[in-house]
């Protein structure tokens, strides 16, 4: 992508997502009222996206399912919503992507129809963790690799460090090494050797600043956070589950007594105001990173809300040669 | 052990823990004076136990640090309070032992003096998690194995499950492989192979219920989860992380207004008692399963509440011969 691929609109995977097509339509659409920008709908066009505005609408007759087979969905459903999306930003008719659809087959279809960026070793998921402090906290790999070798989690570390600088425009990120135990010496056997060729590198895209833990995580302080596919994603997952369980006992107790109800009345709005920062809604979603080309993965039950702020992020990004300073990133002396 | 060594005492190192001695030894001499359950305390004789009533103490002129490297403390230091409590055992001057300090060197002590049950292939910690429904869920490793082969996972869930009858009185527990999707063919090399060894093998003695994810670790529905120390590891302290990033937010916005104390007066005992079963303290700590004798690993920050319940915990499953049920459980046709 070139910087002026930020001209071209938006696509959105509109048959993507636990809520779709009406959220995701309805978000589409609020991203090119609300902010101006270009986005063009990926879908059937018999009427089943409803009313679409303005929009224009980049035919796809099917669906790959939430929890189909994602390789065999993407093999054989050519005219599908999600590989059409993926073909229009490979096509230069679009600047970026954006699925909240089945993401296994969202990466097969960006990986398959863009292409891998050159001297990247494997694309990588970029997810920023609901974070209450100023700056986000970024979890890459959170679940593109499950099995991972130490130099690919180099390379996850500094495309981390350089989506971060670009997204966040902090010049020089922190990165830390997910393990258990802040010593060198703790962790397995890819967490020890990607510790290793982390603190041999002198870099001044990022500094490196050794072990963080599972606690780490909402705790902010480290901006990139590295880890295996397979590690990041159970964490995430872990995050999810602990917060849910948290909410629920909350909501269960203020429901279980008029006086509660009247209590939780006073205290809910600013619950909600300083629970704020951990709404995923909020993050504008995870990016594939390694490709040639803007891929925002959407969570699976992504609002209206959550699609406005992934088209700004994608349609950001793509404005920024991101694809461009990934490449530099894996390719230069850094 | 033999299920005679539940009439010797409890050995609790008295110098492990950040709150050592002075909660340590309050909670030994509770379990005894409150449970009746035999207690010796092992540590300094010199005044530094404080008033440890009527417990006796097996003297030990050395302490390992919580941040000491494992392995040399234990090498070095051989009469420290660890080893001590582990020889103790050992010899059959007491059923089991119980240490809130340095984890490693609590495993290496007890791996090292105690020795390895015949047929266990690595020893695994069973970490019981905070959990909301009636049934604890076990995570099992939660940290003792980082690099781990499928055959162990394997000797983890048998372990695991009867670790969890013996515990928890449930004839046959539902075990899951912790992984990054419902289907066998989601996650990483070692889970997959895991998967496939456990779906194969007929057992009368737990309900192989294939995979679970992250989100499944406090939800209840699965008695024992399995996974590499590695990742257990990292997700035990994501869970932390997150249920402390959550209190924080809610004693934050409790104390904001007086509108706000109020109102958070009138919820927090219900919070308190809905929340109750995720305090650690209440879980009786976790437990390092596939040694010749009991060894209960107590969090760090553990109070005197926490080594009443560690002490009856310890006390509990020596009376039951857990190691004889765990050699059993690795031994037999499963």
């Amino acid at each position: 992508m070139s910087a002026a691929g930020a001209q071209l609109p938006v696509a959105v995977d509109a048959m993507g997502g636990d809520r779709a097509p009406g959220e995701i339509v309805a978000g589409a659409r609020r991203a090119a009222e609300e902010l101006g920008i270009p986005v063009v709908l990926v879908g059937p066009t018999d009427g089943t996206l409803g009313d679409t505005g303005d929009l224009a609408v980049i035919p796809a007759s099917e669906v790959i399912g939430m929890s189909e087979d994602a390789a065999r969905g993407v093999r054989t459903k050519k005219d599908s919503s999600l590989v059409r999306a993926a073909e229009a930003v490979r096509d230069g008719r679009a600047c970026a992507m954006v699925s909240a659809g089945n993401t296994g087959a969202t990466m097969a279809s960006a990986l398959l129809r863009m292409g891998r960026l050159s001297g990247v070793s494997r694309p990588c998921i970029a997810t920023p963790l609901p974070a209450l402090g100023d700056a986000p906290t970024v979890l890459v790999d959170a679940g593109a690799n499950s099995d991972c070798q130490s130099e690919w989690l180099v390379q996850f570390a500094q495309m981390g460090a350089a989506f971060y600088r670009e997204r966040y425009g902090l010049e020089r990120p922190k990165v830390a090494m997910l393990s258990i135990g802040e010593e060198p010496s703790k962790g397995n056997t890819l967490t020890k050797e990607t510790h290793a060729l982390l603190a041999a590198r002198k870099s001044d895209s990022f500094e490196f600043v050794g072990n963080a833990e599972g606690r780490d995580l909402l705790a902010g302080g480290v901006h990139v956070i590295v880890t295996d596919g397979f590690t990041g994603n159970v964490a995430l997952k872990t995050l999810e589950g602990a917060l849910r369980v948290f909410m629920d006992i909350l909501l269960e107790v203020f429901a279980a007594t008029p006086e509660n109800k009247a209590a939780g009345d006073v205290l809910f709005p600013a619950l909600l105001q300083r629970a704020e920062p951990l709404d995923p809604e909020n993050t504008g979603g995870a990016m594939l990173l390694g490709l040639k080309g803007v891929c925002i993965i959407s969570h699976g039950s992504s609002s209206s809300r959550a699609i406005v702020n992934a088209v700004r992020a994608g349609h950001d990004l793509a404005k920024g040669d991101l694809s461009g300073k990934l490449a530099a990133a894996v390719a230069g002396p850094s």
